[in-house]
């Protein structure tokens, strides 16, 4: 025990020197425009536990919660936003317990996965439609919310007439790795509500409010349920990532100004459906695989199967994450990613075209996915014939 | 899996009666003896909520956590091996409160993984050291162990003449996904120390307690930290998986007597290095592909790049996690996990032979692993050469 | 609210049965308005698990989060108070977290109450000073105050000319309690800003804002820091409490409607002073303890000496919480305590005469406290001589 | 938000110097051993913030735990003994969740208190049921525990042949005052089972084993469930405290060798029980009141009615904590916490003899009960005649 209590680490001096923080008051807030936020204070001599102690002082002190980022102080998106992004993180929060509990892992059967017939692979598991019950309850109570279209309903579901705002999300993507605890994820994306439909019949106005064209994103994020629960997002003035604070439930900003660096080393995709890839594809795949891209050095692979988990590494990494065949939704899941990788400084591609300049024209709308590091990205779509048009229905 | 959810407990009518629990006493634990231990309340119609309730009403009622399990009441490993595990587990909740808080994500720098120069990249990461301290710390206290060997140390250390025990551990595994908040382990081994070797001077016994083979494992386990936070560990008579209740701090049985699939259809490797695999292991990989293997599916892809979650993820879905190159340590990962697998049903192999057979020589040494389903890793063998001796040093 | 607690998912008979929750909509709020709002599911049967297990089903499928509550689909108080709300709420899970962390309890040096000097004793406890930063804090970044008077601080705080409201409060009574970790509390009132006031100066129009008449109160309450932290409110339409679910970090409605009986059998007092005590209220005092006053009935002696902790006991059991020299805060702790038992069905006295109709005239103006029971109220100012003149400055 | 994060509270430099604790190892532990053991680090200058980062700092690198501090490196108590105390913390680490749960907050009726019938105050509410079959089954599955006495049960139930301990306890104590979130709290006395009565009949030695005199504790605690979660323990050398940290789930030592002041100025006693106290105690508590005892200064009133709330203050505070009439249990509450008085150099006292020199002669045996500072509880006894002998059965 003697040994247990002696000091091993040395703590230098100049501790707790608070850099103010340069956050500035921002009233108005729009695409396009990219203001570097804020940085967390710098360690100037580094050691795990002085580091931890150092945050949490700094944290006490002032270190924003997403509800601060947003709010007078911060971005100040306004009164609804603000609002509507406090039910969307709670919902989240309540998403991320059911998913830790060990009284939740033994729901999904993942024998599934090996035994089950292909009729049977879409089903939604359990924790999937409870987390959208878990999401429209909380965008009914926030009364903000006009229309929710949601991954799991066939339809929109109208909500409120008077809700200034237009919810399309994703609730639990990657749910067939919950089985397995590998992580999972919420995307969402907000639109205004178009009022120039007010007086369609509803069904028709919850529509058309859904099909906006990703380029209207008033805001898009996503919630990361990993080894720590991050949420992740844009609110057309770069790209912020807040993680779960547990002790009090709050999400604290730890990633401000996410910037993706131009280039990275990683793709991440399932290797396992060369054989079915296009001429193109296959090019660009190997030819990273062996360094002898624009980029002089071997690629490495990665693929969670989680589309968000994969897309949270490529957003810090680099690199690409992508899906060539035509899969993932327009609406749910490739515009919100897109805006929030265009915040950051990366592209949203469909291996031909900006993700956000298509239109959408069917609310279930699947494409191709390219997301990720400018320069990738760029590279990726030199080699033209990289969308996977077979599309067998694969088992796993 | 089937035995998990099959019922032991009936619930009838006026609820809450506490049946006895059918947790037979068993007053010695050796290698091979396989219980089918207990098993979790079926339910007779299926919710999400329903069963989370009905499970939480079960829990407060007699689900064990992994004290239970091990103590008088359960498998009964014994009051030293018992007090060992609970300060591993305690360590290891330690670690994963830190991998999970706000205030430590920013301390890995994630432009590290582009732009740091080669003999930067294996430099340890901030909590692997951290994570290190935890555990010495722990094992410290217990006062059970005589030598712990850590992959982050350069030599085992020496702890107490009195501990009955040796400890092989990787802190956290993985450790490079941290910043991008991507799965990572702790990975454990335990043997008896060697009496024979009491009087020998401190090194050489540390040493030597530390090579000892992998059959003479007396428990193994490791913690994955992600979505939930999951010890799974096997005593001899086992597998069995426990997910970390956050209101007690507890660790809760969920998965108990894991049986592998005997066949998986997923493969979990980093496919970027196909240009430097050699034949047998390339054939291998395009015939899974393709669905022409003695299995006829096509295979899927997935790699975390974690070997814990990639293990965690095969243990449940059936398949192969491996990496070819002689990268994984045999003392440290190899054994352990090769321990888990076989007492679940499944393979560990280094491409040619059983793990468990290989006598270490070195502390750090390393070798190809191959780990899963057993008709996978029987076929996988069948293409002979498929260890990659090509081990150029990649950067990511 | 009418859709979000209805119930959608179908429950299978025996298990759950969900009674739909009569919660009206109600799209103004207003002083006096008492409606008896909200009740929670009954329970045919009783078991504590089964009670738990249901009330659990019964919170995810609808029971309202303080958020909720306040929000569109509750008592809608508008997104100014909301955003306000958010913030107070969030400034008391920190200081929760605080008062509950190993690593604040020995902060306090429990030796100051026997041995300190009369001038140290009110010293305020550094929790007493965390605890105000941290609500300043939260205010500050909520937007919506323009002046924050605080027990722990000599004069107001002029935080933002635009904040549409005034937030009084006393941010961690029973502070000399938290050595024993004995329950503390966080009282809070708000007023609306005074417009007119607006073109004096800062000093001034700090000052008179935050000396407006209890009857003028918007919304008041506090936060409960026990065995559970429990936060009740009053918003002028009935008195409610939540509590924290630690799992979410959100506050649970778990108290609707707070109906104070009209008559209990505790009083709480310092009987210590009785030798201090007026004629009147030693009359009272020995009466009551011998069941000869108008309820036939002995009471009952409680004196937690933590305001918050003996108020909230008040509120559900019934009977008087009173400190009868002129030591509390009229601005800070009377008259927010006072305004939630009127609004409870109960009365707050100064032994004469109702707090909320005293005009405020100095910041920290002292007076006498008696809250609770009409009945019991109305019995003990029968007495007339019950305010304690003598005020020695007692050491304990 | 420029203020918010501008640094306010100065950091003097030289932080974080971690005094080498003097923890020594310990390998015998009896009654009567009085080490003092273990200081936290003295902060030369006071911060909230600045002594939470420190203590964390130190937490990390050595603070022990609760099992820490009772195995091999510290007091080492044995492994018996060790495995006990795991089973008992985990049991009320559960009980703690339980209490502070939103779910349970709404099961017990509050209006009980005012209205029930007499016959009905003394039916246990539903936490306590819950709360004695979370313990009965933690013991259980400790294997260590022959035989347990609950203040909940008629009779002593006989558990385990081999189990080396015996375990009496009240497993939720105050427990009326849950309902108001009032502080509750857990105590329990550990004995060894005695051999000789081995071979007797089972109710007979359940019952003989279960009436052992104080002096012959092993050890004993409480559990204190208020704003903190409080474990106060003593294995006969001294008495100690340990708070659960709620990000690991463990108990962390914050008070080491407490030691009660020698004099207090507080007492805790029903005051409304005046008219019904023997001559004696009013002319003691009179005397106190108006400071005119041994002691010189006026003492103050509290009571929680929480026997364990108000023992915990008293232990720090110093003082007497008392209960006149022969309501509270010798084996359950009064011999425990005499133990823990006495370890910390206080006194317990049935108002005239020593309170572990009481041989139990019937399990449920009821007395009076005076616990506190060795000073106070002298001057008490001195006034003879302080036992209650009226015991009306008040209703409140």
């Amino acid at each position: 025990m003697q040994q247990l209590l002696s000091p091993t680490i040395p703590y230098p001096s100049p501790l707790f020197r608070i850099t103010p923080h340069p956050f500035p008051s921002k009233h108005q807030f729009s695409l396009g425009d990219r203001l570097s936020f804020y940085t967390p204070p710098k360690m100037a001599s580094f050691s795990g536990f002085l580091a931890k102690a150092q945050m949490e002082v700094t944290a006490a002190n002032g270190i924003p919660s997403l509800m601060d980022y947003v709010g007078k102080g911060g971005l100040d998106v306004g009164d609804d936003l603000l609002v509507l992004l406090y039910h969307i993180q709670f919902a989240c929060k309540r998403i991320a317990a059911l998913v830790a509990s060990p009284f939740n892992s033994a729901l999904g059967k993942h024998s599934a996965l090996t035994t089950a017939a292909p009729s049977d692979r879409d089903k939604p598991k359990p924790l999937d439609i409870v987390a959208n019950e878990i999401i429209l309850s909380a965008l009914r109570n926030s009364g903000k919310v006009s229309v929710m279209a949601s991954e799991e309903d066939d339809a929109p579901i109208w909500i409120n007439d008077d809700g200034p705002f237009v919810v399309v999300l994703d609730p639990l993507d990657g749910s067939r790795n919950i089985d397995a605890s590998i992580p999972t994820g919420t995307i969402f994306g907000i639109y205004n509500r178009l009022p120039e439909l007010d007086n369609q019949p509803v069904e028709e106005k919850a529509l058309l409010n859904s099909l906006q064209s990703g380029t209207k994103l008033v805001a898009a994020g996503y919630v990361l349920y990993s080894s720590a629960t991050i949420l992740c997002a844009s609110f057309g003035s770069g790209t912020h990532a807040f993680t779960l604070d547990h002790s009090t439930g709050d999400f604290i900003l730890t990633h401000p100004s996410i910037r993706i660096p131009p280039r990275g080393q990683i793709y991440s995709v399932n290797d396992a459906r060369y054989f079915d890839w296009p001429e193109g594809l296959r090019q660009y795949i190997d030819t990273v695989r062996q360094g002898k891209g624009k980029y002089p050095k071997k690629y490495s692979a990665r693929y969670i199967c989680s589309l968000v988990a994969d897309f949270h590494r490529t957003l810090l990494y680099g690199g690409i994450a992508m899906n060539p065949r035509d899969h993932l939704r327009l609406v749910y899941e490739a515009n919100p990613l897109s805006f929030l990788a265009e915040q950051a400084g990366g592209k949203g591609s469909n291996g031909k075209s900006r993700i956000l300049s298509i239109q959408p024209v069917k609310l279930h709308q699947r494409l191709p996915l390219f997301l990720g590091s400018c320069e990738d990205i760029d590279e990726l779509e030199s080699y033209v014939d990289v969308q996977q048009k077979v599309n067998p229905g694969y088992e796993v």
